[in-house]
């Protein structure tokens, strides 16, 4: 007898979302979910973050709570001035090129950082397939990191790896800050078999993945 | 008549430092110079940085402090962790890959984060070198990031750069949030001639320049 979960994704195999130029099966049928206000002050110095960045690779199951996946998500590339939409992190040639896939239990979602919520992408758990390593499956929160190629203006591609890798590594570090801050446990990862997930998550023409992060309690 | 920096600059340019497999015409006669220890807690909080996060390319002459300087450092790539040497930022399979190269008016020097050190590189002030732009040559302080290509384990040349760059992502964005917490500008610079600024700085076989990023207090 299938799950619940099976069910709800067989219910939504049939639904296409026609967002912003996606390609390929990409189905939802969720409607955006908001995420709490991030809290955009206070808490841990920067000093004591930078004292405790670490990358750890072992991780609880436990789920990261709505508030600090918010917080996680802002501290990333939220958008920290609203009157210019420009973000914590820089950008190539001031376009943003990067957006942040959300690998959750629950499904893939979009971060969308202007009204600061989450947009359903599928509904299906890709955390096993965002690496290949074997605490990918276990860990909460697996980010994904997606360049828009097609809005860099016509440069080889190899340049738009590398200036677009640039800007994920930015945003890499705030995500090491605040799991620092908050006592989650994070790692940066190179390997993620690109082309094979950008095809599992339908990617549009022009994009491409540039690495992916992984985030959770710290296991024991 | 020559300026008394030009007179030092002539006595020194005889000196050649035989320092870790450096080729070229580098020059140094005076000793490391060590930096005041570094604040590692306290001060602004992880969040207020992050929202005051920015590119600022418009630079003040005024000098940075030591201590702030010797800060600034230490955020970016300095050792976090002393027992096993680890730093602020994560690196390419572990590997330290990035030198920090630090132009000031004084000369060029390059940051060794275990004694927390200025080693002396260049007695010239290369800061006009390091930036196309108008302001590199008045700003007080330009960090140039020199890749060693030579660490990465035989990789491609292509693959060095964009893992050495995403590299110099992580630590350029520490520079960004303390710079942010201390009421300091900085920006981020893709735009260096990279060849002819290797050359100037007498790097060695397989080392490369990713980036740059401009520091000092914003104008005005």
């Amino acid at each position: 007898m299938p799950s619940r979960r099976e069910v709800n994704v067989g219910l939504l195999a049939g639904v296409v979302v026609a967002a912003r130029g996606l390609a390929g099966p990409v189905l939802a049928a969720e409607a955006p979910r908001p995420l709490p206000p991030p809290k955009t002050d206070g808490g841990v110095s920067l000093r004591a973050a930078l004292a405790k960045r670490q990358s750890i690779r072992s991780f609880s199951e436990r789920p990261v709570p709505a508030e600090l996946l918010s917080d996680l998500l802002w501290a990333a590339y939220g958008v920290n001035r609203p009157a210019t939409g420009d973000r914590t992190a820089p950008s190539w040639r001031h376009v943003i090129v990067i957006e942040l896939y959300v690998a959750l239990a629950d499904g893939v979602w979009r971060y969308d950082p202007v009204p600061h919520a989450l947009v359903p992408h599928l509904a299906r758990d890709l955390r096993a397939d965002t690496g290949m390593q074997d605490y990918v499956d276990k860990a909460p929160v697996n980010l994904v990191y997606v360049a828009h190629g097609e809005r860099m203006g016509g440069i080889p591609e190899a340049d738009q790896r590398l200036w677009a890798s640039v800007d994920t590594g930015f945003i890499g570090q705030n995500v090491y800050l605040l799991a620092a801050a908050e006592g989650l446990a994070t790692v940066f990862r190179a390997s993620v078999e690109r082309e094979r997930l950008a095809k599992t998550l339908g990617l549009g023409a022009g994009q491409f993945i540039t690495a992916a992060q992984t985030i959770g309690y710290p296991a024991g």
